[in-house]
């Protein structure tokens, strides 16, 4: 049985969007100064006429959860007509793990949820279209359930959303879950949804990224982590990085050397929307530090 | 001759640090809502019991010049026991470089100077303690000194600060200038110099870094910008980076390879320092975005 | 006045490749330890059931050029209906310049021409489509030719090739000349042709990456240097690099650092091609260390 | 239980290095055509006047044991009075791993162990100074032998080499196990051991680096994998990375970081002594592609 993190930050993140104005910064450091406190991290760029802040502060009893909070801040946000969202980071959060036969971005997020790596959260799930993963699930004491994806996909995907109803997770993890998901999986998911792909976005899109890479012939492959919208691949982008590939390389040593960018990747990305991180505008993503 | 750059941003920038507190921020931004400012950009971060931030807003006709607005904003920092220091970026910076027979980290920065890389700047002088660098100064248009360092280091060192002061620069870049400067010098010099080192500090303090990085096999070599102390190589840290040694490369290998980070690391430094992104604290320095 | 490098490494570089066979390696290096001559470098790769190798050895009068080379040579090359090209690193190869209006790509050239940075090499012309970079020219003290490009495609070209044809490089670089070669341009130039796209291709291919690559949102921009075929961005790549966008990054912000990895990555890559160290197969380019 | 990789490449690899001479590379070539063998891979460097060689063939039963090999190789060698080494990729190779309280390093290896990142090896055993990592070799179907260390060192060595001694592993690998080996244990081991350091070497030796790199404030965190010799953290450097600090990280925020890097660094580097790729001269390493 997994060790639920132990590491609970007793502090709170707000992300706050609107269209920018003179005083937003004043009005929001005074709504917390005014409560008696301190903010102790805040960041605020200001791209494409719009003002995206993250601000965090060291939780005390002021408000009892998110809700009590939201309430009290809503006055201050309508006034801007501002996006925001709060995040207590004392209150666990849940994830649900998609995965397919590739084991590796699941045993990655794993271990580092063993390590503590992610901010108190807990992973409720793994779902899996091929019974061979349960054994990882197993290892480490989690619900695993097999729902095959060979038939019409109204059908699974029913299977599938009725296991994510129940466990209601905060996000889904697509680790290297390599199935398109349908425009009404996402819409009645009620969660974000981060994907792996196995290439730097937008090069190879689809599914044999690291053969297309070897044919092109281009000297850096990469990974790319980004949120699930219905179009394949093109949803905003909040990770990526490369790994160098080195002369005489085979398509397979690409592979080899690919699944560490992306297990490298999706964990940095998962961190970033689990510690609250990561805004969306459009099609793009602003990520805070 | 180099036509100065052309780019005025009219944004000023403000770096400001304390000790931590509630409602720093709420005082800071209501400052500038009060006077119908727009903070367009803003980062703080907390560490080590202080409190370090960097706020840039549109400039407009409501300070004259720095000093107007230092006078301000005077018992606003005051209330915090604050260091701040702000910079009007429509105002130009000088620099002087010190050079000594190598021409790769000099080049950089005067071609990215004329590239309007840098924001605003005018590079005042260029010092060499060998004549053989004039060609590249003439080649600029730019003033350029010979002082040789054969003799005592009072003697010379009077001569250099003679020149310094002449000029009054805002930063001295130490382009590969490879000799020592005394305490006196960077205590009279009035101010911040940075050097470029070329390694990956702390290791290989000293003169032949790529010699040593060889003997020991290292399979990065690396580049420090510092600011300078009286300490050799121990001044705060700016900005590093490093490039991967392959099979079978040379010390000479690695000086040519290394010549690329140095200017790189080098560039960016500068960057960071003319673009008011950098606050030293203690030894260390907070990096802003 | 340029100084001519004055670095002459007495070796030879062999590139040699066929369809893979047992015994190429012992007829090779046999060759060479007959006639008493050192390999002191040497890689060989297999892929695609091809075999390719590169071989250095210190020169000695064993051979007057490289055509006398090629003559003994020859029927060993027969033997396996081998692709070879030998070049005596001591013969001064020549390099033409083709630049628009943005000068960091030439500059970065010529600047590392100065410093020795290539083998052995001559800047033979700079041809411009614009007036503006004669001054760049000038101060390096190299020919510069003004063939404007608002004309009839075949009208210009024949003024260019005029020029190419009298210089007769060994390689031209397209130091971000934003035009595109003909394909009869390119089947008569006689030589090779490196470009540098402003890219991590195949993302982003054409006229705009930068502006493309901020709309997508990516984490990190690249670009490409490839040897150009008929087909716009699509030849083979010898060398790619990234660098990180950070949160707040405007599209300026993202070409100013891409000119970096831009100079680097072209830098790169036509060292790579001056030290004889790239082959090309297919689409792709085996590149030795 | 483990699966133990099933992918055996039938391949053997040679490393051969001598005092440079000419007709090395014909003597050696020649052995393997003589005797119908194809050399698919082959990569030599000379550095110091010596030179080093890798290279590979085809398994074919030519040959029954590294033995046999050794044997019919041994006049080759005895010529330029070379070191050699051979390595029959298809016979598995056993590696036994040393761990202290942090799982990261020892769970990235069983991973990749698991997913056959690794050629054909077994881990034979699990050594740790804590009970607390018996839990991941059970996971793992793993034999764990805790051996306490807060007694006199030549006791609780001596149980150690029993153990070594009882598996004869082919390599040692220290998973951030963090004591000192003793000269007379390095000596008695009878294999090679990698250990993985938590700093970009040689900056920070010791106990603390996360610590000592937060101090200088360094820009970069670093991991260096390394043979030990009975110097600490002095032994020949096989791999080493980094990655960038953020603004406002603290040294908690290092050593998460650092894991990463830690994992990936000692992965390649067990990666590549494993494939054979790394020839030991004096105190430092050619690594091969």
């Amino acid at each position: 049985m997994v060790s639920p993190s132990s590491d609970n930050p007793a502090i709170a993140a707000l992300l706050f969007s609107c269209i920018d104005a003179v005083g937003i910064i004043a009005d929001l450091a005074n709504f917390f100064a005014e409560r008696g406190l301190n903010i102790s991290r805040y960041e605020e760029y200001t791209d494409d006429g719009h003002f995206f802040s993250r601000l965090e502060w060291p939780l005390n009893d002021r408000w009892e959860d998110e809700a009590a909070f939201d309430k009290e801040f809503a006055s201050m946000a309508q006034r801007y007509q501002a996006n925001f969202d709060v995040r207590f980071m004392n209150q666990q959060q849940s994830i649900g793990l998609f995965v397919s036969r590739q084991p590796h971005a699941l045993i990655e997020i794993l271990n580092k949820y063993e390590a503590n790596y992610f901010p108190n959260i807990e992973v409720s799930f793994i779902l899996g279209n091929h019974e061979s993963m349960r054994r990882i699930a197993d290892r480490h004491g989690l619900p695993f359930f097999h729902v095959p994806t060979d038939g019409e996909v109204p059908a699974y995907e029913r299977k599938q959303l009725d296991i994510v109803h129940r466990y209601k997770p905060d996000f889904i993890g697509l680790a290297r879950y390599m199935k398109v998901l349908s425009e009404d999986f996402i819409d009645r998911a009620g969660c974000p949804i981060v994907n792996i792909h196995h290439s730097f976005l937008p090069s190879f899109v689809g599914a044999k990224p690291y053969q297309m890479a070897y044919d092109r012939g281009v000297k850096l492959i990469g990974a790319t982590s980004h949120f699930v919208t219905a179009e394949l691949d093109q949803g905003p982008i909040i990770e990526q990085d490369v790994a160098r590939v080195v002369a005489g390389a085979s398509v397979q040593d690409m592979v080899k050397m690919g699944r560490d960018v992306e297990q490298k990747v999706f964990a940095r990305a998962m961190l970033k929307v689990l510690e609250h991180k990561a805004i969306v505008h459009k099609n793009r993503t602003i990520i805070f530090n």
